[in-house]
């Protein structure tokens, strides 16, 4: 089983150090500008670089849930594939948000991108499997076999 | 496998879309009340709407940790029962906060019980299952055959 | 299988209990300090105990992915030690922030140790799956082979 979802778990461990990477991000920023913990605010460069970290916090427990759905019922490489897309608008959402607030969109984007189309391939797979399980109908299988011949 | 996990997976998937739908009301108060990113803070409604969703992901990863330790190790349908109680529960909770700080009560002590619920449902299944491992003892498939005659 | 993830799905769920009762405290401090929802500071120490809870919550999912990835692709037993102690980091780390600011320092040291050890785990593990997926070399079996005899 574990071949089935070793691609699944590189990403999810990438994206682990990632969220790992802009908290340590989030730290330098304080010694920068002295916001001393506990404050979250107090100079416009940390309110940003925080309030970024804390966007990428908020969606990270949905994108898991999303790529392991879709890794497990749709399919393992096209899910990982658009996790890694999850990452890279992740890394260019928190840095052009450090930037300005206007910054952040482009990155939000196309991680938002990927994860609709994460969200599409769970519900396909989900759907199917639960078709097979009550019903004994299997469209994915029938598909591929049309596809294939 | 994937029989056995998919409700699991569809539960998971339909609190990841409320979770996604939370952040996105949040966005709307934002506009609705102008409070411009980065603050979060700024007036009474978006201020309960912003705590509403950032209390909804501070129990997120406890929920699915219960949820997936309930459904594999105790029963599946069970748990993905108590799973759309806990997303009911959320649902009142949200909206009942950005009513009123009082508003939020109700579905907070559903969402409560729902997790209570899927926490002993997760331990009476690894205490059976670690007691098979190392023991041999499987007290749950005893029971079963007890009152299943 | 479910004899394979048992304890790190025990140590998944007593994590999911810690975090739910640092929630609760919380709470509690809101009560001692006066400080009501959804205000999120007012007091020194309701701000350390908040913002020590929310340090958790921001490494949460971090955690449970190394565990996981580390205790699949590696080793569980080893994985599910290093976990116990995280918790046990988290848990000076808290009650440490509370007291002061600079108290929070032994325990984040501890957990975070825990997080890099399993993060190595999980790196070593995953890389010899992938190299035995597509090259078919498990060097992980070939060490255990000559290490054994």
């Amino acid at each position: 089983m574990a071949s089935d979802i070793v691609l699944l778990a590189a990403v999810s461990v990438l994206s682990a150090c990632q969220q790992a990477y802009f908290a340590n991000l989030v730290g330098k920023s304080r010694l920068k500008h002295k916001v001393m913990p506990p404050a979250v605010t107090g100079h416009p460069e940390f309110d940003r670089t925080f309030r970024a970290q804390q966007n990428c916090i908020e969606f990270y427990a949905v994108f898991l849930v999303d790529l392991w759905a879709a890794g497990c019922f749709f399919n393992q490489e096209l899910a990982s594939l658009f996790g890694l897309v999850y990452i890279y608008g992740r890394h260019l959402y928190f840095y052009g948000y450090i930037q300005s607030v206007k910054g952040r969109l482009k990155g939000f984007s196309v991680s938002k991108l990927a994860l609709i189309l994460l969200l599409v391939m769970s519900l396909l797979g989900i759907t199917n499997s639960i078709l097979d399980k009550y019903i004994h109908l299997n469209l994915l299988t029938k598909i591929r076999h049309i596809v294939l011949g």
